[in-house]
């Protein structure tokens, strides 16, 4: 394979250290780099995407001489759009990456991610992508073990492909004891058990913030969050044709519809056509 | 059934016509009615959620005596959030109702509207949820011809149920020429083609609009788009599993690793437990 082009991106912004270290850790992969990041960070901003105003767009020299870098006014999605559409003039990149994000991204949290919705985003443009996130949430999170990990799933990506209408979402655990290995996994089903809080502001008029406990409702071996709690780096493939396919037969008989003229069984599970599928170089 | 408790959010905020529609036809089903909407418009907000700063809630007169209806400061996932959690203060909705969207959330849109973000995150919720969008994008959109498509819809959900871990994505054509019907359908393979303008503001800064078109790469006549070309309202049930199970063992051949302990088969497609399936009242 010729030198790879690997676009980088986020949801904690071009300046959080977990994307430092996915900037170095793909050139050691001998990669051609170009980052565009959110200006600010953007946790939680899910699939977000931005219509109502403009973008503005910053040449950053954070990384040092070799990397293309820019600071993106909007959120995650919107950075991986700009960059397909406008910065890399119609080039196309052999992996788009994001993170590392400061925090879990397992289980239902993959639907709130920024940084799973810029992998997200790039599938849906056919292009094969992984979102990284370390299981510590502290913006002095420790990145020392993460390097092996990281480039063991790039590797894989850029030699074997991930499959087409696909982006991979790894979360690696916390620096406490040693990694185990790579797992794939399903999304845990698990979700927040949350509450909102009361407060007052000066004025006397009531606020509320958003509290919650994660509870891991599935008892399974093969899930995300089981692969973590066993030291496990999990990597779950993930779709963005959320039609619940099952769920059509169920609803036929249930409503007394009948089922599209072409039925399920017809409907391809991979979302793309093979041009936008594959070992990213030939 | 006793009279049902119907949640109602939107992403086009508390004053769009779209909602109002909402909460007059919920009126027509003897339905008690909890209104949880955005204060402002939250078009393209995906499944983003407020973790940053605290939500403000606003009880507002506007949908008239009888109808409990509430502004808040976050996204429409918030809003759900926020209804579940604090405004009905434990009582389990019989259905939640999102819209009615001022515009097309079909194929690929489902992951960046905010409409659809408010029935998942019921669904996450345990509720059963469905998303209502007018394929028509003017704030003064007909819904003149949605009522009984609506109507029909949301009965069939009260007295059938939806599947669990799944919420309906329902989009009604442009009054231009009757309604054939409603039919099931899978999320089509479509997706905006972009680019991005390029101005200058008048201290000759650069700034960027996305522009798009959206293309259909999906000849199946079992899709969304085949629905609503043909005329007829499409439901799509939309799961937040976001796991491509074939994925799975597709990757696992491919980069050589082992599938999970217990393997997909073992995983139910049903992503909630039983108790949150299910007719809303037995």
């Amino acid at each position: 394979m010729s030198r790879p082009l690997i676009l980088i991106s986020n949801d904690d912004s071009l300046t959080a250290p977990g994307i430092a270290h996915l900037v170095r850790l793909m050139g050691e992969l001998d990669a051609e780099i170009v980052v565009v990041a959110p200006a600010s960070p953007q946790s939680g901003m899910g699939h977000a995407i931005t219509i109502g105003h403009p973008l503005r767009l910053d040449k950053s020299a954070i990384f040092g001489e070799g990397v293309t870098a820019y600071a993106c006014t909007g959120t995650p999605a919107d950075c991986v759009k700009i960059a397909k559409h406008y910065v890399l003039e119609g080039r196309r990149p052999d992996l788009v990456v994001s993170g590392i994000n400061h925090g879990s991204n397992s289980a239902v949290n993959v639907l709130y991610s920024g940084t799973m919705s810029a992998a997200i985003e790039a599938a849906i443009e056919g292009l094969p992508a992984i979102g990284f996130s370390l299981c510590d949430y502290g913006h002095d999170a420790d990145f020392s073990h993460v390097g092996p990990w990281v480039l063991e799933v790039c590797r894989q990506a850029l030699a074997h492909g991930i499959p087409a209408g696909t982006a991979l979402n790894v979360n690696i655990p916390k620096n406490t004891s040693p990694i185990q290995g790579i797992r794939l996994a399903r999304q845990a089903r698990a979700k927040w058990q949350e509450r909102f809080e009361q407060r007052h502001d000066p004025y006397r008029r009531p606020y509320y913030w958003l509290l919650g406990e994660f509870v891991n409702q599935d008892a399974g071996l093969d899930t995300d969050e089981a692969a973590l709690a066993e030291g496990y780096v999990s990597v779950v493939p993930c779709q963005y044709d959320l039609t619940n396919y099952q769920g059509l037969a169920t609803m036929a008989e249930a409503w007394q519809l009948a089922l599209p003229p072409a039925g399920p069984a017809a409907a391809p599970p991979q979302p793309m056509p093979s041009e936008d599928y594959g070992p990213a170089a030939q």
